[in-house]
């Protein structure tokens, strides 16, 4: 376990140092959550790898919700402001987290953008992460739950290859099965095996933003969280 | 700039740690390098995103040299072997580096598997990296060249998303474009903008591990590279 970015190589960070960070991390991410639920705010930490279809789901959220559900998001991202100028054409009020080179939020940045952008009055707060596979799933942002997004061209054997990330998830979100024809060698069961494998919880629901399959699946699963909050 | 990551907040680690990292990892990557000359070994750092098709290219790669060159592999994944089983079977020596939770291999890894395997007739060594679009970019491994794999499937503006691997990359590996049909929205000439944003020296060639085409022009590249050093 590396230092800030959490996924490093233990002989080469002193331990206090790494120690001192992640513990730095976890009290702002208590302090995010308290302030989430004081706001009866249902925060979800979005993850995945870079384009896994991250911010096509959440547009997706966004048009089959419409005017029912008051959304917001912060979307991290290395270099520009794209995914969040998606999500506020969709309709979502957005902040963007420019990171520079780090590939990963942590709670500070999260914490951060709450007091800037001052969103309050959401009821579904979407943290879309750094597409990564590795970093994010390290950093506790006070989310109440964790989602990875995992689109079905890029293989059914990650979440072994990944475990790290999807030990951490609550859900994971199968994205494009439109393109399901163009891969007939796709193997869903494959996945669940391997999610299987690694998930305490093993939950799945795939899904297309393009077509809107699976969508209301998945809304109904956030539409829990919100019952039991 | 992050630690050993490379990634992280700068206002997390401290500036000596980083520092010492960083050029602890220069002095042996700068080892492996004279290793690999020494040899006559060309040397391939390839990146990119989970599920970019790095290790099906590399299978391609070993399909079309067939016994004319001899090829030899690292690979570099959180916690299984699949990659380099793959690899042998494809008859490309590879060896493992199960990297735990970090999220890029480093230099000393590299020199380790170099002692480890001892495939030193090898005219091309392919070092695949850790699946992450961020922090394998900020780890020179004493490679002769850094090569990226964007999937058609990941969307065209991942150049300028995350510009800190491209800014590295020597050349960009358009896969999957057997998909093509699938994703009639796709715009090459968005990608090719979005590289010439970020790299010194754009140079894309479109490739499919699983039709072979463009594979012919990547094996020319390579060659090319051979015949310079």
């Amino acid at each position: 376990m590396c230092d800030v970015c959490g996924c490093g190589d233990p002989t080469l960070v002193p331990v206090d140092v790494h120690e001192r960070l992640l513990s730095g991390n976890e009290r702002t991410a208590a302090h995010n959550l308290a302030h989430f639920r004081a706001h009866g705010m249902v925060s979800i930490n979005l993850m995945g790898s870079p384009g896994s279809g991250k911010t096509a789901l959440l547009e997706a959220t966004a048009r089959a919700v419409g005017s029912t559900r008051r959304l917001a998001a912060i979307t991290g991202d290395l270099a520009t402001e794209r995914d969040a100028a998606r999500l506020r054409a969709a309709g979502i009020p957005s902040t963007a987290i420019t990171t520079g080179s780090a590939c990963h939020l942590d709670a500070a940045m999260v914490h951060h953008a709450l007091h800037e952008d001052g969103a309050h009055d959401a009821q579904f707060l979407f943290i879309e992460n750094v597409g990564n596979l590795v970093c994010p799933a390290i950093y506790d942002l006070g989310q109440a739950v964790n989602v990875v997004a995992l689109s079905i061209t890029e293989g059914e054997d990650k979440p072994l290859k990944y475990p790290v990330m999807f030990r951490k998830a609550d859900l994971v979100l199968l994205t494009k099965i439109d393109l399901l024809p163009a891969l007939p060698d796709f193997d869903r069961i494959a996945v669940e095996r391997a999610l299987a494998h690694v998930m305490p919880e093993p939950r799945l629901i795939a899904v297309s933003a393009r077509t809107g399959a699976g969508i209301d699946e998945w809304i109904q699963w956030i539409e829990r969280l919100r019952a039991l909050a």
